[in-house]
């Protein structure tokens, strides 16, 4: 396994990346022992649904789950973790304000783990490779 | 039932709201009989997963299997419709190049309509809510 | 809505139908105001995966996350429900034992309820169709 | 890898173990090379969803999705391969009449295959942990 990653390099893996820069997600909290993670995304317009809704589009939903489940993993092995799938159900219409997920390790086996993950009017569940790469 | 949308509304519909806006999404045809529709998604370099990787983050591939899956029950039923779940399977990494959707109608009822998207590198299915708001 | 569904009632539900019987459920425990159920599958012999192996079969498993997700919207609604879609993950080889199963209404909206269903070493997500049939 | 397994094995493996004896699956045809699996499960009173109905139960659909995915992935690998998710949708209800699941390989990658399986009056897709126990 890899070193155990620290708060300063979740933080900056989180900030990695052209997609994870246009979302401009923060890290609340998080657990490398039990494999936990609380993540927030706060409210820019490109995020809009329809123009003058003040919702939410699912779109940036589904990628703060995703990206709260890999992030649970990412704590708990320290190294970058592929997702394999994902289920996101919309509960209700999410309005105009910073969303947050929490993310949850089920399991995490020699080639799989699982996390759940509650996001405000919202729920996810993913499952991410968790094999190294050789 | 709505009167049925016109290709220019379809396109328009796609192009409406911020978040569409970002993503930037061309139709390329739809079949209203038949509740499907293709959809491209051209590269964007705010779509990458980490700097110099020329991959797509599963973000913007989430985003377009949704929308697709979406869309081919607007086709068909003439109005807007909520997803109520969505189903993603990342099949490989997806690099850099435009991305399309094909999403086919399995059923549209009275309260649930289930549609099959399939995207370059990945396979996606959606419920929708087609129950009109009243 | 229909009459609230009694205790009575609720376990005669579980034990109605020849598939229900087959499988020979317990109710354990309900919540109507939550929308929750806790249901027990005892180990039978026609349930193991391989001779000799002492471990479920998925089927099952699969078919308790199914009913307990069911029946937290049954308690709540009071009249029988279907089911639109089903996730389940399997976390781990289940040995041969009784199985339990608690199943959490997320959401009963209109025309569409989700259940979240925690099973020993497993779990599972359910959409279930609760408009009224007409 | 193990060598091929047989129209005889393939066979002898979908009625190997006391729950896969209780649903009495058919082996109608496969192609090792693809990955597809095409099986029947005739129809049998204890299927029965609620007495009279004549509707299947959603247990055995879902039963017979999983296995459909997970042949799909034996009759191309050659040994067995243990399910980590399942994702159903019931499209309508099933009538009393014996089910056929076509089962087509969509991944098999080192550590996870994806299967997608239509069914009469369903639809299934299964992820399944190819990497060989060690």
């Amino acid at each position: 396994m890899a070193a155990p990653i620290s708060n300063l390099t979740l933080r900056e893996l989180l900030a990695a990346g052209p997609f994870h820069a246009f979302l401009g997600m923060e890290l609340l909290d998080y657990d490398p022992a039990a494999g936990t993670v609380a993540i927030r995304l706060p409210w820019r317009p490109e995020f809009e649904r329809l123009p003058d809704s003040r919702q939410w589009h699912g779109g940036p939903i589904a990628a703060l789950i995703d990206i709260a489940g890999d992030f649970a993993l990412v704590a708990l092995l320290g190294r970058g973790i592929p997702t394999i799938n994902l289920r996101i159900d919309y509960l209700r219409p999410a309005i105009e304000t910073d969303l947050w997920a929490i993310g949850r390790t089920l399991r995490a086996g020699r080639s799989v783990g699982v996390v759940d993950v509650e996001v405000k009017d919202g729920a996810g569940r993913g499952s991410y490779a968790t094999l190294p790469s050789t």
